[in-house]
């Protein structure tokens, strides 16, 4: 082939930032006639010319050449910046698109957007299909972990393309259609706090190797490659050895030593906490992971408090504790990750009751196993215990995963307890603990709050041992009355 | 007077459920005349009847009565459901109304539907004044702490009545004016967030009690009686006593025995979080207090897990542990509800950073020491930081408050430590150390967070030693590269 060809193509990307232009060269590659088109002609003929030997591009000035140059149903995927941009590319095109055409959008919409969207478009007969897409840059071309939303024929329509684009494991896609509307962009936002989650305890496990036993990077380092070797096998693990065994070569000081520590977060893991809270579901290991990094980013806070505040007066382990601490950070890492994913598909659970979506949480599990940030090993397990049971309420009481935290949980304990006594941050991992340790108990001091609630706002509450609802005259003679 | 009058009132309120009809008394108490009116003329007609002989009441049986009723420029204050109610009532009065009346919201509405309120009204040249109003029922009647928000002309015209009928502390009103449209609103949400917090310490620090020493109800009772005339003294402090003392006369036993351990959460503390999440600002404590009342509320979860999720071997401390471990507790509580209330006026000041308003935190503290439900004598320690430090930028750098918890931190840690060994769920004490060991820390391991994001999404970094943006070819020769 030519690199552009007059004949209609079988699917157009607009939007030719790096993303778009990936997934448009990952369309090519596998043989799909792709048309492209940019708001500025610039980066449509560069990629034309760059990569027009790598499969069959048209490339398209207009929006109308665009869509003109699609075959029917059009296949339309829009890569541009989630929010205004997104709807600015929908009105332009939308007028120009016929019933049955399809739309998809593969950027970091939040899934009420989407949900507006797909809304509006069916309205005209078209089909909004947004499509959670995660691996970065690198996915993007080689083969992302694909979510897509929207409806079932436009599922029939797009599946075969999505599926030879996105990455394999085991000979399988990963990329199934998760449900409807916004489904595939709320699993993709679940997917982005669970990523935050776990480099948050990744971050943690190194704070401590390195604070609490005095490691140098490259010896951290090669703790984590063992660890990667085993239950940990991930690609965050993968990264993160390499990361750290990163020199400047300015200073030649390990590069996270002269990086600044402040983590900066984009919009995914505050809306899945945010929509979390909606639900009534506790995310409380993504909720530390983001204000962890708010904290870290919190710059003029930080001035004032840090190295200034008092802290213990022992910041390192000795003797005996540290000679198995290593091994009990792997542990608590372990059950931590297992806490954040129980979390995090507990909301997807429950967004699939509130909006519902009918979604299969073992093809989730499956589909994260590779392309995107928090493909790992681990998720086979999470896909065996849902296919097993796919109403499990939560991945705690999976035969395995309860099995891996009752191993673990003396080391967990060890290491919360010596984190809060060295002085460490572990939000992370005493979070995760407090869950546990919250989901294992019989009774829960909530019965307190609800006596607090009924004394000062006459809340009411209920009793253990038989129904309605229940006040305490407080102010009168402390007489219980029924109240429904 | 005959408890009605036929000249015009002072003050209108409009919706006489329990806060209406309690805040109309509370004004006609302090000799206002007060317009009543209710969409359902019996609540208004009740009024009248039971309560007439306690002041001047106007009572009005439809909108333009009431309306009429009001001197100029009028003054109507409504009582009704947050949200749509709202709307509705606003939509049916705004139009009887002439520029120059103000409208007082005093429910519980979000800031931003205050914003949007304000906003609208003020287009028409009537005042919208959002008002928190803090003290539930026996509040609204006696004295509650109020935080009105709107124009300066309105707290002029509104000042003197609300400063009447609110809590006095040493002689000085609880209420004043907190800043333009949805300050006020904004400051009562946090202040519910932080009523979250202190509840939950309060319930972990009962839990430890009971199930880490064994302690009967009365015992804790007891405890909390001793800490109540200490540091700790507050309104919820002292309800715990009597609620821990309080017997169900049906069983004999302890009613926090018999009250279904499910605590119910309302709006405002989850929108304290969202907030925080959307300005940045780590609330840790708040987060962990609502998601702690989810997962006790996750009753279908909780059966599958409760008593079944496998724990540690010891549960209850012995010999000298126990002997200072409720001593221990109460410096735990101590220093975990300084750090809701830093996050939680961090989050005031970041708000009135974000929406412009000039809030002066020294006298938020004050207006809470009386009326509201976190009343505690602590409140005038915080009112000083701020009169000394307008600009501080954390309560913990406040000498009072940094040797308070010098002082309490190993203590805490012991606590935190205890709590993980012997599975003691205590989310809201251990994310507090954390967040102060995360303040405290010279370097946060989100450099390694960074690097990762650097690693796999091209996210770039900055440099602890020089300007700019940097990002590490890790694909390539991983050389650096700077972006900007």
């Amino acid at each position: 082939m030519s690199g552009t060809s007059g004949s209609r193509a079988e699917i157009g990307v607009t939007g030719l930032a790096v993303m778009g232009r990936n997934l448009a060269r990952n369309l090519a590659r596998h043989g799909h006639s792709v048309a492209v088109h940019n708001r500025t002609e610039a980066k449509t003929k560069d990629l034309v010319e760059e990569f027009g030997n790598e499969g069959t591009f048209v490339p398209a000035y207009s929006a109308e050449e665009f869509v003109a140059s699609l075959e029917r149903p059009r296949r339309l995927v829009i890569m541009v910046k989630a929010g205004g941009p997104t709807d600015a590319v929908i009105d332009e095109f939308a007028p120009l698109l016929e019933p049955g055409d399809m739309i998809v959008d593969g950027g970091n919409a939040h899934f009420e957007d989407t949900r507006r969207r797909e809304a509006a478009l069916r309205d005209k007969g078209i089909h909004f299909v947004g499509t959670g897409i995660s691996g970065g840059e690198e996915g993007a071309l080689n083969g992302p972990s694909i979510m897509p939303g929207g409806s079932k024929e436009s599922w029939e329509a797009l599946g075969p393309l999505l599926t030879d684009i996105a990455a394999k494991v085991d000979g399988e896609p990963c990329c199934s259609h998760i449900g409807a509307d916004g489904a595939g962009h709320f699993v993709k936002m679940v997917h982005n706090g669970i990523e935050y989650s776990d480099m948050q305890l990744i971050a943690e496990a190194y704070d401590l190797l390195r604070k609490g036993l005095g490691k140098s990077t490259d010896e951290i380092a090669e703790i984590f490659q063992g660890w990667n070797e085993g239950r940990l096998d991930s690609y965050l693990i993968e990264i993160t050895v390499e990361v750290l065994r990163q020199r400047d070569a300015a200073t030649g000081k390990p590069l996270v030593d002269v990086v600044e520590d402040q983590a900066e977060q984009k919009g995914t893991g505050r809306w899945t906490v945010q929509t979390a809270l909606d639900l009534g579901i506790p995310v409380t290991g993504i909720a530390e992971a983001v204000f962890a990094r708010s904290l870290s980013g919190s710059a003029a806070l930080r001035e004032k408090t840090a190295g200034v505040l008092p802290g213990p007066a022992a910041s390192e382990l000795t003797g005996d504790e540290a000679a198995s601490f290593a091994d009990d950070i792997e542990q608590a890492l372990y059950a931590s990750k297992i806490v954040a994913y129980a979390q995090g598909f507990n909301e997807i659970q429950a967004g699939a009751a509130e909006y519902d979506w009918d979604i299969d949480l073992g093809a989730v599990a499956k589909l994260w196993r590779g392309g995107c940030i928090i493909r790992a090993r681990f998720l086979n397990r999470i896909s065996d215990a849902y296919v097993q049971n796919p109403g499990l309420e939560t991945l705690l009481t999976d035969d395995y995963f309860r099995d891996a935290v009752a191993a673990a949980q003396d080391a967990w304990r060890r290491v919360v307890a010596t984190a809060a006594r060295l002085g460490i941050p572990a939000p992370g991992f005493s979070s995760a603990l407090a869950y546990y340790d919250g989901l294992r108990a019989q009774r829960l001091p909530a019965a307190l709050v609800q006596g607090q609630r009924d004394f000062f706002g006459a809340h009411t509450y209920r009793r253990t041992d038989k129904a309605g609802s229940y006040h305490t005259l407080w102010s009168g003679d402390r007489s219980e009355v029924q109240t429904s």
